[in-house]
């Protein structure tokens, strides 16, 4: 081989394009394949039932085996796990968000609750809603047992802050987080891609019937 | 045979005492024994869940056999109907009690809610809510969701009724009725017979955050 076919070596900033990935673009791809696998269950468990969906009905809808989808995740359990834990994401980052804003306790509550709803219409909102009435282990359950008493006791703090800061009428904090939890909760049994009403706005009629009631002022 | 043991007989009107049961008392106990099978049922439901029941664990419950138990119920699934009806009907005849009232329509709405609220915490509320979810045959869910619409339906009256006489706000009928229904039928996801507040006192702070909201008034 002659050397002058050889191309003069580049410096450590530019090194040259490898056809093989990085780890980060490895890293980076992964956690894309999972999140399609993830994505995938939760619309095929809405569609179908968690019961009635194997890991086979996920492989094949994304044109791929199950050994496959074992390379993601480890059963259907923990799929319906991350999927619950999706969305609950979508809450607690609101919670986490908030906590940093000096408005008053009950504007903050608002943004949990469009956040909570804009969970329960995502496409994780069935898995979310509909987890735990499902046979899971035990310790599934409790791990989402758990997940779901931090939402609540979420709820339950802004509601005792907005009664200190004057913003909250002295309503039963533990009472009023289980009703709006169940009212937000419920959008899961109801909720369709093809509802007139975008989420945002679904959202909207939620806040303005808990904030301010259905008797005139 | 002597003729003098004989008793003379009675006037019609104080026949003598037949240890046989009369038609009547025959369709009373029979309706008792139904009640019997559906409420000892729901209550396994609740506790077991409906998969996990069989019709020769209620048979157990109630120390008879299942051949006893299709004496009065076709299947597993008909009690599940049963328990839903049972639930209902509580709520349906608050709508007709309250159809001859002529308080405001918001007054009205409260009898509902209160109705609802105990409906669903009493033996019945684990099915009335949770039946539509489970694998039922086509010709009982789609019942089960014409007798939910007929709920949904009067809900959303009142609030329409409400707007006209001034007793309720401007709110989404559609939305706060799904609001409302969400946040009864949720109980049902939370409720013991052992929670601290009575199903009264839950209704009331039901009642007390829908009808006044959050904000201070």
């Amino acid at each position: 081989m002659s050397r002058a076919t050889v191309r003069p070596p580049r410096s450590p900033t530019t090194r040259p394009a490898s056809p093989w990935a990085t780890a980060d673009q490895k890293a980076a791809a992964r956690h894309r394949k999972r999140d399609a696998v993830i994505l995938t269950a939760a619309r095929a468990f809405k569609e179908r039932g968690f019961h009635h969906t194997s890991l086979d009905d996920v492989a094949a809808l994304l044109n791929v085996t199950k050994p496959t989808i074992y390379h993601y995740v480890d059963n259907k359990e923990q799929i319906l796990f991350e999927c619950f834990r999706t969305g609950l994401d979508q809450i607690r980052s609101a919670f986490g968000e908030v906590r940093r804003s000096d408005v008053p306790a009950r504007e903050r509550l608002e943004v949990v609750i469009r956040r909570y709803a804009a969970a329960v219409t995502s496409e994780f909102g069935w898995c979310m809603v509909r987890a735990e009435d499902l046979d899971l282990s035990p310790s599934m359950s409790s791990q989402i047992k758990a997940l779901k008493s931090e939402i609540d006791q979420g709820i339950r703090r802004l509601l005792r802050e907005g009664r200190e800061d004057g913003s909250v009428r002295d309503v039963d904090a533990k009472m009023t987080a289980f009703a709006l939890a169940g009212a937000l909760n419920w959008i899961a049994h109801w909720y369709r891609s093809d509802e007139t009403l975008t989420p945002e706005q679904i959202a909207d009629r939620f806040v303005s019937i808990f904030i301010d009631g259905l008797r005139p002022r």
